[in-house]
């Protein structure tokens, strides 16, 4: 949902060619590669590529080990879900494509609402980040590593996704996987409430059912 | 060579446990992979991974991409063989074991030739990325990123594991993958030419006849 958003974000401030990467990390939610690629083909990307980068092989985290237990939002144990180094060596490769490609701007979005849980979704690490890719290009060059939504609650990100006519409906959030969404885990429940917060529903299918209209303002 | 000389300077120099990471990264010479996992057996390591990260995938190297021409050492073309964000990709790889074994401590071996091509060999990197990985991590870590012969030239490795008895014979260093090795990629140059400054014969099997007595001092 956040990544979508930032891809029409894009589209709406730059006029360059985008080129969007997904990447199959053997996650328990790899249905969102299929989502990733409708979302590129409605969006009218140049190039959309997915690779293989088998995270599983590393563990550590139940999104890629299906022996762990996946904590619901109850549980109140999202940082248990975090995948060592995942996003530096997403955007490791996102930059390793970007140079084969001759590009130097690369975008991701992590959000206000992760840094409870994710230490990698503060702009302090990206910022680092930048300065590490910029001395570990094979030539110099000015690489931007931009995070448009890191300053703002998810909500935010919606409202403005809302307004930009993101197709919700094709996105995908939830980490077991499963279709329709299960509604209970940490990405199922911080979608819902920022739906309920934009007081809109939400075009996904879950398996419970959810009032829209309860009241659930929910800013991190 | 460097890397087996780094195992052997760890062993020499640290009581703690030690556990060794190769990456398939589908090298056109991974015939290396054999190797590592030989010397970390004769070294007695606690654990030997290793993982698959396909940089074919991605491309943009002859190490990578079996298409493009491979230069040898004759052509002074050794940057073309750069492999985009490689140490980047490994190290992060390597943290992220790392962690899920709950380790800090974790070793490359760049040394001072490899400057001149290959930014990502460079200490400024390596404390970029030190940083990087420190806000990176999970939890709060003081995650240590050394590279103990940023600054010898390859001769004063070879010299230094020559004295700590390193088994060279196991090696393989050949940028083309062929056993024997070729002798004349920037990889087998450079190994020729320290060999020679240490005054001494290389244990491995070339498919050209060298002479061990030329004078041939290298230091970059």
């Amino acid at each position: 949902m956040d990544s979508t958003t930032c891809l029409w974000w894009i589209r709406r401030h730059r006029t360059e060619e985008i080129h969007t990467l997904s990447i199959d990390y053997h996650q328990r939610h790899r249905i969102e590669l299929e989502s990733a690629a409708q979302v590129a083909e409605r969006a009218g990307v140049r190039t959309h590529q997915q690779i293989e980068i088998d995270l599983a092989q590393i563990g550590g985290s139940p999104l890629t080990d299906e022996s762990r237990h996946l904590p619901t939002a109850r549980e109140h144990r999202q940082a248990a879900t975090v995948v060592p180094f995942r996003n530096l060596l997403f955007v490791t490769a996102a930059a390793a494509c970007a140079e084969v490609l001759g590009i130097s701007d690369i975008y991701i979005s992590p959000v206000r609402d992760d840094y409870r849980s994710y230490r990698d979704c503060r702009r302090e690490f990206y910022d680092s980040l930048e300065e590490t890719l910029r001395l570990g290009a094979g030539e110099q060059r000015d690489i931007q590593l931009h995070t448009p939504f890191v300053d703002k609650w998810k909500t935010e990100v919606l409202a403005l996704g809302l307004e930009l006519g993101v197709p919700y409906e094709l996105t995908h959030t939830c980490y077991t996987g499963r279709r329709p969404a299960c509604g209970e885990c940490d990405a199922c429940a911080e979608r819902i409430a920022a739906f309920r917060a934009c007081e809109t529903a939400d075009p996904l299918k879950y398996e419970i059912d959810i009032d829209w209209t309860e009241t659930g303002a929910h800013s991190g």
